[in-house]
């Protein structure tokens, strides 16, 4: 289509409150538009790069035995109350009364609309295992909303839940989708997105992964080994110590006047911060009970551990007089009563520490923990760190990078089957509940993240797979008959030979054009213009500058499609 | 794909609550599930069917320069109140809040976000005309979900908005837009379906026309002339009467005992009920405020023509006491002060009624309205009816039938540019508002009403534009050696040269394979069967009878493809 008959429009200004690239390119290329807080209207040339994110999509899931059907945005809160999960989810869950004054939720997963489905539907073991999935509206009530399309409150996203009859059959139909995944990002022109093992938070069940685009402008961190294939998320990946036992000492108290952190209190004494016991304090959600952790004092807390360890939601303690509790000198010995303790690993096997008294301004030296306190449980709850072990190959190769979750993978088990009662009857005749799946991808994320990969300072370069148009046609000096004659030619001959051309013949400068042009990113430019017509040829060349070429008028279109279509099979994309 | 792996369950019974024969039927079929009231999750072989009905109208909108987009499902508050329509609308607009207290609303149509989105985009004429739509999720809290997918609180929609700078513009793109709707509904398989003219309703705007496929169980009735092309929703049509002005006569009081309606009435006095004046009272929501429209005996009151009149929205009165009106004897002279009344247009010219006298028990005779009343503006707040006279050719020919409302076109004009301040610069500098028209398609009704136009008693009969599968391929018996391998081979030929196959190789009797096969409504039925096959034949038929071969084996896969091309070509569609 013409450029000029396109519903769009560029910005030269970046929008004050962009905080990544990809944002800031989005937005003055006219891609988003803002509508709410975290709510968007997708402009047409969006609209056509997650139509072809949405077909790579459709292929895999359908090639992956995948059946597309649609589950509602708007469920009554009756099926979240029977998982549980209508009370369990915060703030995030969308809940609302309808005209009758029942209770009704958005969806911002559809385990609950899976089961409900597949519950009197698939009741013999000989209608397993199976997999269905949707892409439709979601609705998150995101607290903070962030970098355009990264994170916002409504998205479509393409979900799909497995049943299965055992565990083994979830394993088998879960690489199958890893793969799958794996196909969906290479295609898409992300390959070097990532699997990283990850947390399963709300969703439930115990092996998931989340498929990271690693960006230092990624919300996640992601712990990595130099040696091996190890990844997972920080939040996922346990710390394993390396670390000295140190020398036996008697346990002292020692005054120590205002000295409340670590470095302040190694600086006092004169020792390194792994001689340290530190504590942090939160509170249980529901009863605001304090928690304490201790753990080595060069080490950094890890809440998603520390929060399923203790099998409660829990915040930053407000720290009352009435609590007992002694900022800056909190120790394990002397705590008040009703405090619960969780002791870090790291603190394992340390002869010596130097810890709070919970007394002001006094500390412990000498401090060995199974000796004051007498056996305790050790866990890990420490966030890894750069030069730790890892889990893996052992070797203490660990470093940590930053990435954008566009996807991930759950093995649920039969958390919402058994929750919601939905049975099969096995061979055997028993009744049985299936075991579960869910794989999602969020669309328009995807989306954005793919700009921020591919990206120069100018626009997007889309990859050809999801490219608004395969080919930017511009025409300087359209009112040159002769260059409106050959573009016009060009632009009928590639049409219809299936390539998708944005056409540029406005009467602007070449400036205005090429950059308009660079903010469309789409991967061949192809110029006219009266200049190149006196010598018998057209430009063209690459959005990524990989390819710049001058050939003849009549040998243009034939190199542009095949350019177009073996770019196309590059990301195993077709026409 | 093979029948044994699609995610499907098919019942014998009909649900109680089915109220139309397609309901019936795709609940039967396993079409549809509900979720709540009126919300379903569509099964595999329904997003089968609304993916190629969104599939011919994404084409067919494309075709006349339609740009695709996407708007929010949830909106700020904001912008509906820019507009009015968010007090304007009753309680089918979906009202929240957000978790910081923010309202916001459930899009039931996107005027506003398309107004919200052109702002600040289009903002120079030479920008202009241009169409941008959508296919996306709506909500509108129904009080009366009703016959499944046809009406529903959540469905997929497509809906347009084009914007003009001329109302000449606008009428030149309606009309192409007219058109592009009966080519949409032609190739799916419902070209009977008739635009007629409708009242704008909440939409605003002036001239309308709705896509109604004409059938006894739809909600609508539509009003037609037997003499020409005439064709309105009775909400909007004109009803033009033909009566005897009668002889004069004095005015005289009579008493009436216990005579409150006017079949009583004509009985009492042996007159007809064309000599009378009915009384049909209303209050106005807001301030309850009575209002008496008079209308001739015979007809009906339109209570959306009356509504437009008064400009207000109105409920049937509550009459108290205190009202001062006299239920069953009500006549226009009398009344208590402050009652607003209106007169039917069928009352103008006739010389003589009988008509209430505002006292218990009695009536008026020789009623002459401008005698009695002094003149009176009299409007068209009456039903046509059948027999009545046309609007167009004059003749007395109206009739009426009911239909389902499929698609709606409108010719907005500046309501929504104007309240929320879209204005683009003209020609000659100055700031203009566009003129707007918008153009909805409900995709899940349309699948409904396409199968409640083509099915019989056993099932659905899909046109094969919109079939699940173009191909039903019946393996009776396929524990035999060379069914199986027949069937396959026919399988996976036609699935090479792109014909859809459902193949049914479960070891099921032939009765309960027929049965599911008409459940699925699938066009074209190929059955291997041994018995055939020992006569080296395979039996083809069409799901709505009008072909049955027995072709050779070697033969049935270049007939079956042919077949479904030829058809396929016959509603302008292809494989």
């Amino acid at each position: 289509m013409k450029l000029r008959n396109l519903v769009s429009k560029r910005y030269k200004e970046t929008p004050a409150d962009c905080v990544i690239a990809s944002q800031a390119l989005m937005m003055r290329g006219g891609y988003i538009k803002p509508v709410g807080n975290g709510i968007y209207t997708l402009f047409p040339i969006t609209k056509r790069i997650t139509a072809k994110i949405e077909k790579i999509i459709r292929e895999e899931m359908n090639r992956i035995d995948g059946q597309e059907l649609l589950f509602p945005v708007a469920m009554p809160a009756s099926i979240w109350r029977e998982s549980g999960r209508y009370d369990s989810i915060g703030s995030e869950l969308l809940r609302f009364t309808d005209r009758s004054g029942a209770d009704m939720v958005l969806g911002m997963t559809h385990e609950e609309a899976s089961v409900h489905f597949v519950r009197d539907v698939a009741d013999s073991y000989t209608q397993y295992p199976f997999m269905i999935y949707q892409i439709q509206t979601k609705f998150r009530d995101e607290p903070r909303c962030r970098g355009g399309l990264i994170r916002v409150r409504e998205f479509t996203m393409k979900d799909a839940y497995s049943f299965h009859t055992s565990q083994e059959d979830l394993e088998r139909y879960y690489k199958i989708c890893y793969d799958a995944y794996n196909r969906i990002f290479f295609r898409a022109g992300v390959g070097d997105v990532v699997a990283v093992a990850s947390d399963s938070g709300m969703m439930g069940g115990k092996v998931s992964h989340e498929y990271m685009l690693l960006t230092p402008v990624g919300e996640d961190t992601i712990v990595l080994c130099h040696d091996c294939d190890y990844r997972a998320n920080m939040e996922a990946a346990p710390c394993i110590v390396h670390g000295e036992p140190g020398e036996m000492a008697d346990l002292q108290k020692v005054e120590t006047p205002n000295i409340k952190t670590i470095d302040d209190l190694c600086a006092f004494l004169k020792i390194k911060p792994e001689q340290t016991c530190k504590a942090v304090v939160y509170q249980e959600n529901l009863t605001d009970k304090y928690v304490v952790a201790f753990l080595r004092g060069d080490l950094d807390i890890n809440e998603t551990k520390l929060r399923n360890y203790l099998k409660a939601e829990i915040h930053p303690a407000e720290i009352t007089l009435e609590s007992g509790l002694t900022p800056g000198f909190i120790g394990p010995k002397g705590l008040p009563e009703g405090v619960r303790v969780v002791y870090d690993a790291s603190l394992k096997g340390i002869n010596a520490v130097a810890t709070g008294a919970n007394e002001t301004d006094m500390h412990y030296t000498g401090f060995n923990i199974p000796r004051e306190m007498g056996e305790v449980e050790y866990v890990d709850v420490a966030k890894a760190y750069d030069g730790g072990i890892c889990p893996v190959c052992g070797k203490k190769s660990i470093y940590t990078s930053r990435g954008i979750e566009v996807g991930n993978i759950f093995q649920l088990g039969t958390k919402y089957t058994e929750s919601m009662g939905l049975t099969y009857v096995d061979q055997d005749g028993s009744l049985k509940h299936p075991i579960m799946g869910c794989y999602g991808i969020g669309v328009g994320r995807l989306a954005a993240s793919v700009c921020e990969a591919h990206r120069d300072d100018y626009g997007p370069v889309w990859p050809i797979s999801i490219t608004p148009w395969h080919v930017h046609l511009c025409s300087l000096r359209a009112d040159n008959e002769e260059v409106a004659a050959v573009s016009q030619r060009i632009y009928d001959e590639l049409t219809a030979r299936g390539v998708e051309v944005i056409w540029d013949d406005r009467s602007v400068s070449a400036g205005v054009m090429f950059s308009d042009a660079d903010l469309f990113g789409v991967p061949v430019r192809v110029v006219v213009s009266p200049k190149g017509l006196k010598n018998g040829t057209i430009e063209i060349s690459a959005r990524d500058k990989s390819m710049q070429e001058k050939k003849p008028v009549a040998e243009a279109v034939d190199f542009v499609y095949d350019y177009v279509v073996s770019e196309l099979a590059k990301l195993e994309c077709r026409l």
